[in-house]
């Protein structure tokens, strides 16, 4: 059993970068397609994409581009580890020619972090240059991986992502078309995919029927209307081939491009862009969804609306539910930047207890934490973080994050909060306890790590030193996210696939 | 006359990053230095507080240490253009050994901008070595120069902390101490400066007799009790020469290594910290001060402390005071991130209009825009913020940021705010026009580029294309600085030297 | 038809590091592979391995290896464009670690100068890793590759090694053995090559049948006695598994290593090290052979011995057949160097008149040209050469190379030394003019450039200024490798595939 | 005293490239200044210069040019550690526009090798820019250091250059000319030096009295006669304000940017080149020279002509004064590659014994060794010269080296010549033993790494492994250089100043 934390922990309590960033949960991808059939150079449009995308992935990243009138086979590619801005400069621009393009931004867990496995996946096949850019985590690659071994393929990466590549080349041969060949490739795949496909001529995108992973349909350059409403262009409806179409994980990606935002990909259906126009297969969608409810919670951009959710007011409602369900009595609300101001917001509201920005954040922090050795630990929280003392002084405080994993931050946090004079700290945080682990795509400690499933609310609550710790439930989700069907397994164990 | 701006400007309103950067004031630099009596090393201590001042400076950085016990002359350095997390990386800790140290983050205008003018200014004279960092402007350093050369003096630089060193060093020659000299040096210098100089046993600061740049003291370690209060250290009271004392220009820079504050320094003090105790020389203070109204405007970090006043409620009570003077009908107040937020949380609870975060600002947009060719510019301000759409639709808004430098930022602002459905954009401003030139350390476009300079008020309206524009009176700097002595030059045209 | 080389053409006569370069014939690659079947680290004697093979492809290298007690597929790789030197630093070793390894470095033509076809190539396929390191070139690629893609497989490289690679791997499926696979896939290819293969447990060395690229096996470590002399192991005699077995391209890079060389590679023999043994399959072998000429003329280290002949011999014996067939009435022999330094020792020998060292070689001279723009030619040849003025000054002067192609060096040579007062210059070239292109992995420019396919000798004489021009005999080469069976289809259009 | 060397000692006989470089004596800098006076680019003529003068330094290496048209001050530098192609590269010339300037390449002991140290030093003092480049030691340095201090000066750097240059600074205030200051400085230094001074319209070079360092002028451009004569230019004798004037260490450096030479600066000339004319002022001659023999000897480069003497015939007749002295028995003659060779050919023409090249020297080797760590030493000098087996097979050998200084590669190659079959190996050193250190401006082992001044030569040849080792003798100097008066202090402890 956890024993109580008190002000003397500090100096025990320095937190390392590395376990700072483990203690949220991580996206492991944004993808991003573009494809201007009446000619010009999209790399750059890839680049400012992926750079609106780098929250869902900071591992490595990576731009191919073709051209569509040049022979098939001419794709261009660069992909390397780190940022989108530390990987691509000026000069790699004049080597990315072409008016089709696709762009990956990735995390991984430690073991898979090499170039390698870096997307997008370039090869040539029968039909001349493939690449795909891939976000989610396919559950059955191991098998379809070794039903291609023997057939005599070889594996370059230990992604699902190239094993995903492979079945599209290999339906290619007896299909009559890559989308049939994409389809029947889908078909065989369990878990939760979007997937961005640049073939010689055509750009198509896929989302698997559940709707896990989010992939939006997005146009830039001659619309007329300035005013931002999101069109519909199912099946040529409307289609220029003047325009530029994208296929982004975000909204705020295709606006951050100067697009506008048409409409969410329907969960199992394949879009496919041509120089021809916009068609769409709905064969493989089904009833049942599960769109993931931490998309909601913390991975997407604040700013983003995702399958008819803005994400912020999704994040606010969380909030207020939060201050309707458990209410305390405090003089302040406060919020852990960035994640958890938005609940705070709403929790302040709906309280009616003010919000104050009791946190000033460090933004040039990024990288720069020297490896610590084991003599120098750093107190990376204490860097990153600093609490305004006057606003927080004899103060009673709600402080609100929209997620708990190991509970180290907070645990720290609590400290420079009742170090700064707080009175009393309450913790609530703007999503269940988090217990189980995810199949779909996104990095999840293990069950050790996760400090909800091996401890009671109340040890919880005393390990971390807060005065009160409660959680938004289950039942709550429906002020975040209305009607919607969401995957929420890693809080009941109920998984879709 | 300016034509007023419609939204059909929108197309001819790309912003490129340097003009983004270029609407903002800029600080010309941060101190940081450091000694531990007792041995140890500070480098990674002078390394974490030159990433917490790292705002007051993004140009160029750089580190000296030295072993006070070791023989006189052992300075090592390090110094490059860039980001303190670029330009340091864990393999330089091994050659920056030393129990007292000085680090400097610096801003610097185009024609300067090369790594010989980075600090640390080190050099070997004939006590052994020095190491100066140096923020503000001295007024008089080229007369000081041409003395220097005809001495037959060269300068490797063309920075006026150069000047200053020698002008220490000539002195030293005639003076029984470093702090003589440094007096004597200090006594014929015009303008602001906060200086730490190291020599081969003491670190010693200086600020200017007016106060124009902030300097303040620190200590880390052996101290017991846990409750941060400030303590006086004057003339060795308390000294234990088992702490590590530390002079930043900010209070957050001691904080974020651990430390604690202990006092400002005061206006034309000679402090000196030495193995033996620390010891002020108090002779050139004077009545008058001039501290520099813009820390608190928008300089200095959110969560410091400056000369007794907390930065955060400065600009809060700006906000009020806006509030109070220039009170709009409206829905909801916003502020600019982050800069205007402080105001904006100020105006929103005076004026009783509930705060809203309507804006989205990217986090990993740092460096990363490529150089816009004449083809293609690229819209910077888009990618940097990007409006939350439902939160502002059908809305009347009071829009709050710090100061307005050439209005082009706001101006793209109001557009997205009202290409977002906004009904009216009130434009407050929490400080007064920007009017008069900066002779002391920040770096102010030429008048032409300053819109407040050239235009009527109504006109600067109409440019950025506000419903109203309205600004803090100088009458109210009052409220934020209660009756500490500023220098508001750059506002009325009253320069203190 | 040329004009006459006169004095007045030296300022037209600027030559590009560029045009140096291509007035060589390129060797394609060099191959290293090394397995010690009782542990122990190998990837620095690949490093130093390819240093050693250097020479043979300076565009890009790798290296992969991997640890046969392991799980099948820990292969490590790292490779990139550049030398050996810059692509390999101190820190990759610790990432590069394993008991077997394979390594490569790379010459290619423009086109295909990217990073994704350096070598080795590498991949996880039916039977855990395998790596795969080639030198020469398969001229049914194409055919093989198609046939491949119709199967469903897709190539991330344009390489006829990964073509060769996915063909073995293809063959493993339903073969006993890699062995097996190999020579399955073996007898399918068209071509020159020299090949390993590290699979999980094995490294296997094949030759193509006519033995025209070069492979040698070596030995390292326990040998006993100090005294060189070549050994044979054949089918595991003498096998110490305590041993560390090597196959190279060159038997100088084997005594880089500090090991010891055992004998080529027979034409057709496929040999597989093991920790059990090593043993051979010679099923492939064939009566007729044809080692390529330009091994011996050019490509290979003067200090290797390959398949019997020591290389600096027989470039000192083309030098004294060149002395019997086109003996001149000079003063001096002076060779160009490094390459032409063997052959002017033979023909000073065989001519008795004395060798002079009449040129000196910057060694630094590396890759410093800047690349020159239209307006300022760099005059490169003069950089790396020049003439020792007084050894020539008044002197008929008998200059001899290994090759002509482009014939712009050996103009630019001939000016300098008549500038410095050389009276006439006799040019000898210890090979036959070259006529036709390579098939087998040399990289020919196209026949337009080649000045001897499409002038006379007379005309080439006068253009590049030479009072005589004389070239080897495709017959005297038995005096450069006595019986040996060669190639020269780029002398005789005869080739042998 | 030794133990004799063994063939068993090989294992034991492991030396890093550090060993193999400290083997050699280091010169400590070349020069090269230039001057348009009509205009034109000059930064790419010194960038080829330093090239060509790499061999005197490998450090760190540095450009600075200036426009003499423009203001006074207008220097651009760049300089950092590394070889000159590795330090510059193509875009950095667009910074280095001017049409004077200097350069440096840099060798320097461990305690010193810093970027701050690195050459030229540039600075602004009382008439604009100054920048110096200087090859040599001033033997008073410190004293002339220490009466700076005195006067308020600091120091940047660790360098007597820097000491050079403030001296001359300090001079100008109170001198009429720039060449005034220089004399004036001049006369009070001790030491050898070969300085090149850029000042805002002049460059001026000044070699000291005795002529110990080298300093060369040369011209390039409008020559109209292609014969490479050397002409005189004594006081504007033909001078051309639309050539190109050069100062440079050695004539090939001239020669190399295509220059052509001139004549060497007398020994205590001080030559101003400025836009009216050349000028030179002999008021510091002397009578007495002291040229250094190790120029001669080792340092300078093989093309090179030096004070009348073209250096590869001084070394060829120190090997044939060292056959008439030291004559063997022997079937061939080797030298060691490069430094070797030239007196081996001496040596062989003279005892009439066949050259034999028996050495192969892999040029790729440059930077290339992994720093060796305790257990895995690797034998550099193996990788970096390998044995021609068949040439030295049962043959009686003499093997030529220029000097001795440890010992430790001559006897690694004795150890890889009777490992390859040599019946005996003949050590004969086209210098005498070398015993004292060199106080001006070669870097010299202490006397405890010479291995000559501690052991009787029987000792050192039982050491090495030696059938007999024999040296040059002082006397025969006059085979080298006629009767040019030169310093040989190293060894015989007569120093000259």
């Amino acid at each position: 059993m956890f024993k109580e934390c008190s002000l003397n922990d500090l100096s025990k309590m320095d937190i390392s970068e590395t376990e700072i960033k483990n203690d949220k949960l991580h996206e492991e991808c944004g993808v991003f397609g573009i494809y201007s059939p009446s000619g010009g150079e999209v790399s750059k449009d890839v680049y400012y994409g992926l750079i609106a995308l780098q929250h869902r992935g900071q591992e490595a990243c990576g731009i191919a581009v073709s051209d569509t009138s040049g022979e098939k086979g001419n794709l261009k590619l660069k992909k390397d580890m780190g940022l989108v801005s530390e990987v691509f400069h000026k000069e790699d621009f004049s080597n990315l020619k072409g008016n089709i393009g696709v762009g990956h931004v990735r995390y991984s867990t430690t073991g898979g972090s090499v170039v390698e496995n870096a997307q997008p996946i370039a090869m040539n096949y029968i039909k001349g240059s493939l690449a795909l850019v891939h976000n989610g985590n396919i559950v059955n690659a191991n098998e379809l991986k070794e039903k291609q071994m023997y057939r005599g393929l070889a594996h370059y990466t230990t992604t699902d992502s190239e094993v995903l590549a492979y079945e599209i080349i290999g339906d290619r041969v007896n299909s009559g078309s890559i989308e049939e060949a994409i389809k029947k490739s889908a078909s065989k795949l369990k878990g939760g995919f979007a997937v961005v496909v640049m073939s010689p001529r055509k750009l198509v995108g896929i989302r698997d029927p559940f709707g896990i992973k989010p992939l939006v349909l997005g146009v830039k350059n001659n619309f007329v209307d300035g005013k931002g409403e999101q069109g519909s262009l199912f099946d040529n409806e409307k289609f220029d081939k003047h325009n530029t179409y994208i296929l982004a994980s975000e909204s705020s990606a295709i606006r951050a491009v100067g697009g506008k935002v048409i409409r969410d990909i329907k969960p199992g259906e394949i879009i496919s862009i041509t120089s021809k126009g916009i068609t769409s297969d709905y064969d493989l969608c089904q009833e049942k969804k599960a769109h993931c409810i931490f998309e909601y919670i913390y991975f997407a951009r604040n700013d983003s609306v995702m399958d008819g959710i803005a994400i912020h007011t999704a994040r606010e409602m969380a909030g207020r539910a939060l201050a309707r369900k458990s209410k305390v009595d405090a003089d302040i609300v406060v919020g852990v930047p960035e994640s958890g101001i938005p609940a705070a917001m709403g929790y302040s509201k709906e309280a009616n207890i003010p919000y104050v920005q009791a946190f000033y954040k460090n933004s040039y922090i990024g990288r720069s934490f020297i490896k610590p050795t084991d003599e120098e630990r750093r107190d990376a929280v204490h860097m990153k973080l600093s609490v305004l003392e006057d606003e927080v002084k004899d103060k009673n405080i709600v402080i609100i994050d929209d997620s708990i994993v190991r509970g180290t931050t907070m645990k720290q946090l609590i400290i420079m909060l009742k170090q700064a004079g707080a009175k009393a700290v309450h913790v609530r945080i703007s999503s269940p306890p988090f217990l189980y682990p995810c199949y779909y795509g996104t990095d999840v400690p293990t069950s050790k790590q996760l400090i909800a499933s091996k401890h009671s609310n109340e040890d919880v609550r005393k390990n971390i030193g807060a005065d009160s710790l409660e959680y938004l439930s289950i039942e709550d989700f429906k002020y975040m996210v209305g009607d919607l069907q969401i995957c929420k397994a890693c809080f009941n164990n109920d998984y879709p696939v």
